[in-house]
């Protein structure tokens, strides 16, 4: 049991520093940062999804507030990844690994958690999904890009199908270690085929253009020419 | 009173499809969104003011978490968007009828809500106008374009008035039935009144140009050339 | 004891006057507006931050709506931006030192509600210098600018220098009104020294433009020609 609770924080610290990682190093790319910038995407990538969690279950503070070691870890990956941003270029391959390690971890983590705090399979499904994309989604917001999930790639179909197993595991009594590794297998799974094979989940037919622009409560003048 | 809950439920799941269904047009419209992000955006309208609200005064997990038909309205009308969005954009003098008839509705329960929590009438007007006009001002940060409510017609003055009316109501102790459908009436009228004569809020006067760009604690380059 | 009190409270209004006063200008600069995204951008500056800190802290409803001179100053401060912008223009200079004061208020008081919460010294530290650059990070994001706070001059460096300062103190017992003081103090004049030479924090070293692009789970297109 000691070992299981062992392992989890591991797992966990590590899921922290990747999501870390590959959130300083998108901001980096991204924009004109300074080290305080770098440092706080690091913390809100690897970080913001659990925070979000944690304040919607009503569970406060957040467990990276409980724990000192999360901040420590996220903030550290932002500085690893400040000093050594070309070195990390280099394993970028590795990071690609690691960032679907850390969605397939806290996709699991994030239903638990919520299923936990008594909020029913369907609700714990959404809140898993949050946990392990709500930290990249503030970070493209805070760095002016439209969230990654909303518009490329699988992102959050893989981690809902892990919140997923998991809740029908918990809401019919047989979740334990197996299925939890089963479940991060899945995500980890569609997320690499995904990338391997360039899926995306479907688009909208293309919108007519004569249409366009008069949509209730929008602002009616395009942004850009 | 069953036959009032009932009702209540009826008119707060209307509300929740109307705004998700905006929400989800809005976003295809603005971005090139996948079937993820049309869903996502629809439940953020849907469902962002009455969280906000709900996190503010502590009422955790959010009612849209606690009652799983909210989720499933919302990301049913992002759903039906996506499907049918041309067939949306013919009844789409329905759909700005509709965007008004949420908004009253929610500026009234916002409100009620709030003041239930143990807001004083002040706090829970705008705790009231914060659930009308919150989940379109979320969507419209998320991708990228500076919030409706912020800069065009009037959508939070509406709010405003009819929470406004709900708080004195129930300040006074003469809140009921009759005052509900009052406030949720004189915020629709508004609205509706705006539209029709393009009414805006007053704007500032022309910023003497010469004088820009050197705010204390702003960025001191121009975003754009 | 009261006199400390009220002290206390009125210093606190003047922040929240001043920040609102600052967003309001800020946010007019920025984008066109009216009346009500000017007074709610006002609102959002001043009290942002504090209401962060409170959400994470699980002290609800926020003390800006506990206590409603605060929505009703930093709401007055964006009316009085609105009608008299030209005038705060002349100003400016003093804006700078209020804008200063403000933050170096506002890093104190959020550390130690943060402490008083029963949060450790290193996450009182995170929390207070959140509830100083929180409102205008929140702000930035609104309008859309990448926020100040992530990319230039020192602003979270000195707020961060005047918490950790406060909280130290508290962890080791002696905290009082004279280290509130210099706590203040240090935080107002990193910021006034880093404002008058320009100073910045350390920026990454030029990132290497062909290998640029393919971060994981990042968008690869970029968003400007």
């Amino acid at each position: 049991m000691s070992t299981g609770a062992t392992l989890q924080l591991a797992l966990d610290l590590a899921g922290t520093f990747v999501f870390g990682l590959n959130g300083a190093l998108t901001a980096m790319e991204a924009e004109n940062l300074d080290i305080v910038g770098v440092v706080t995407l690091a913390v809100i990538t690897a970080l913001g999804g659990g925070i979000i969690r944690d304040v919607l279950i009503g569970s406060l503070p957040p467990a990276a507030f409980r724990d000192w070691r999360y901040l420590a870890v996220g903030g550290g990956a932002g500085v690893a990844a400040f000093v050594a941003h070309q070195l990390w270029l280099r394993v970028q391959r590795s990071i690609t690994l690691f960032d679907a390690a850390g969605l397939a971890l806290f996709c699991v983590t994030g239903t638990t958690t919520a299923f936990a705090a008594h909020l029913g399979p369907f609700q714990s499904v959404i809140l898993g999904t949050i946990t392990g994309v709500g930290g990249g989604t503030v970070r493209d917001v805070v760095i002016r890009r439209v969230p990654t999930v909303l518009s490329s790639g699988l992102y959050a179909i893989p981690a809902a199908c892990g919140a997923t197993l998991t809740a029908v595991a918990l809401a019919l009594h047989f979740y334990g270690d197996a299925v939890a590794v089963l479940a991060a297998a899945l995500c980890f799974s569609i997320r690499m085929i995904g990338l391997r094979f360039n899926l995306n989940a479907p688009t909208p037919r293309p919108w007519p253009s004569a249409t366009r622009g008069a949509r209730p409560g929008a602002a009616t003048e395009r942004e850009e020419p």
